[in-house]
């Protein structure tokens, strides 16, 4: 019997000795630069990956929600950086969950709401460390490293107590696809925020924390002079935009939806499978990108790639798998759908994007090294 | 204070006069076309807005997942059809269901399947009632109605004891924008499954349950004749997708995310708030559609809304919300978005489409006629 027979379908698998290989390969290359990672946990939201992270020598965490800096609290982890612009309104809570315990840092990227952190941390007696948000590549937030606001923020911060350094994030490498792209991405990300610390401190302003990161500049980086950490996410279990960005092969992706064939369309080749957009998310990042893998890329239930076959559309809680030739390594179209993958039949569908698709689900099913599986679940909403 | 203002964001709202109005207008409609309506509750997977749609006349629910099955049982609706085409592995499960007391119907359009529940039913000494899957628009699964496959599914079924009627989904209907067009789909809808029960019955096998829906051709349908029973399910939210088919307006829209402004790149005329996709879900349902209100239409705290105004990009809990002068009933970009939407500004953004966005939360904050919240808990996941 195979082992992830006795699952229910849809269901999110997780490959324990890809995953364990993606992290000790970016802590690796991380330590080699001399600097720290902050994996960014947005993407595994769980438990048992992060304390591999940290185990193999993370050095604090990045979150995207205040559920994830309670939940790592709860497991002990304190060093925890909220890597999202701060509504002042969620200072309470911050507050809070630093009197609990955590050494929370936040993040902010303009003047009012430094106001408003520096009002609150006044009446409260307490200084929260804030990074100041840098834009390095106009795909988002963050103040320009040459800016005036820069200044301002600095010293608006400064003056509370609060100031703790920078911090930026190059998304607009995901739109990188050659390794000179993603070098050069990878440096404009260091360089404007290394600039801006060096701007803090001429102006007598403290920086002590210099934090960049996206997985593919962290992939990519080939020095990183001036800065004190990186941050990366999907870097753990890797996906279909990272392929095709160019930072990870098909192999190396350790999400996978397990799903069964329930139905044909001979005629159009189409399988029907159990796993739509609900399992999948309605992420079509590869839709932009030099291969379109529709809703993921499919494999046999060893996870064995299945060149061609593609999840081309998703309804709810359907799949429509079909074959296109054009794929890589795609061969010819199988003569018959039906009998190329019949009623039954358990397919693994890697994800365009891994935080979209994990987050679809309470938990993973945890394949691990000795073919047994386990349950990890998830630290899902807010 | 608002009544919004004790929630954290971001945060899913239900407008329950929105959803009242929009239940009892599905209801009176299908009732007077003289059929019944079967609700499919794949969109709210919510007890308090199932118990409504019963209360108001609703014939039994439709279910995506075995689990919103499990959760209306557990809750006393036993009249269940599950209208995702059966995995022969789920059977054990459907069979426990109903030794429960779930009258559960099941869906198939292939003969492995039919073969598979016939020999389940024989050893375990039980007919499971057993809808034929009809395709009537090419969308997805289903046999076609004029198809030798469909009699010999009939007899196949009918052998086993299990052969209970035909269903279909015209989901091709969200791809219309006119009344004509809208009209036209319902009558093929409804024309191809009653053609393929009269097939059936002409051949002698039983045919009592002919069920047919979706949202656009159930609220276009001019008449059901030889119809039993109409599913419908975004109906009860309505979307940003349905306004842009036509059979809503963006006023009928119930769901709504409650975001919050935390920064600007006031020279992009961008506003920040702190929900990205993870809250809105990755459905860009409208990309295609005649307006393209990116990942949502924004609204103020009231729910009022406020033209031009739209999500335009997102990350996982960043939104980026842009004025867009080409939008209906824009009018003047606003001199300054700093000034327009200042930090700390609560939204509600409407979404693409609802069944993605709603799945995206534990629950909804139910925003009563009264003003007062109550906490409506969601059935996620499988």
């Amino acid at each position: 019997m195979h082992p992830l027979d006795i699952l229910d379908t849809p269901a999110a698998v997780l490959d324990v000795a890809r995953l364990q290989h993606n992290l000790a390969h970016m802590q690796q290359r991380i330590s080699a630069l001399g600097v720290a990672l902050r994996p960014h946990i947005k993407t595994s939201k769980c438990l048992a990956v992060v304390q591999q992270q940290l185990a193999l020598g993370a050095q604090g965490v990045t979150v995207s929600t205040l559920k994830e800096a309670q939940q790592c609290l709860a497991a002990g982890i304190t060093d925890i950086t909220y890597a999202v612009g701060i509504a002042p309104a969620k200072l309470p809570q911050v507050l809070a969950l630093r009197r609990q315990g955590a050494q929370l840092t936040i993040l902010t990227d303009n003047l009012a709401s430094a106001q408003a952190i520096g009002s609150f941390c006044q009446v409260q007696g307490e200084a929260i460390p804030v990074l100041i948000e840098i834009d390095t590549d106009q795909h988002r937030s963050g103040v320009a490293p040459e800016s005036g606001l820069l200044l301002d923020l600095g010293r608006a911060l400064h003056a509370s107590g609060c100031l703790a350094g920078v911090l930026t994030h190059a998304g607009a490498s995901y739109q990188c696809n050659t390794p000179a792209a993603l070098q050069a991405m990878a440096e404009q990300e260091r360089a404007g925020c290394v600039r801006a610390a060096e701007r803090l401190r001429a102006a007598g302003l403290p920086c002590p924390v210099v934090s960049v990161g996206s997985t593919p500049t962290a992939l990519s980086a080939t020095r990183l002079h001036g800065v004190t950490e990186v941050r990366a996410g999907v870097y753990a279990f890797m996906d279909l935009v990272m392929a095709n960005v160019g930072v990870c092969s098909a192999d190396d992706i350790a999400l996978s939806v397990l799903a069964t064939v329930i139905g044909h369309q001979a005629e159009r080749g189409w399988a029907l499978v159990d796993a739509g957009w609900m399992a999948m998310s309605r992420d079509r990042g590869t839709q932009s990108q030099a291969c379109d893998y529709g809703y993921g890329q499919v494999c046999d239930a060893d996870g064995r790639l299945l060149p061609g076959w593609v999840m081309s559309g998703a309804n709810q809680e359907h799949g429509i798998v079909g074959f296109d030739a054009a794929k890589p390594g795609a061969g010819a179209a199988p003569a018959d759908v039906v009998q190329a993958l019949p009623v039954g039949t358990r397919l693994r569908i890697l994800p365009n994007h891994a935080c979209a698709t994990a987050a679809q689900f309470a938990g993973y099913h945890a394949l691990q090294r000795d073919g047994t599986l386990a349950d990890w679940p998830r630290w899902n909403h807010w």
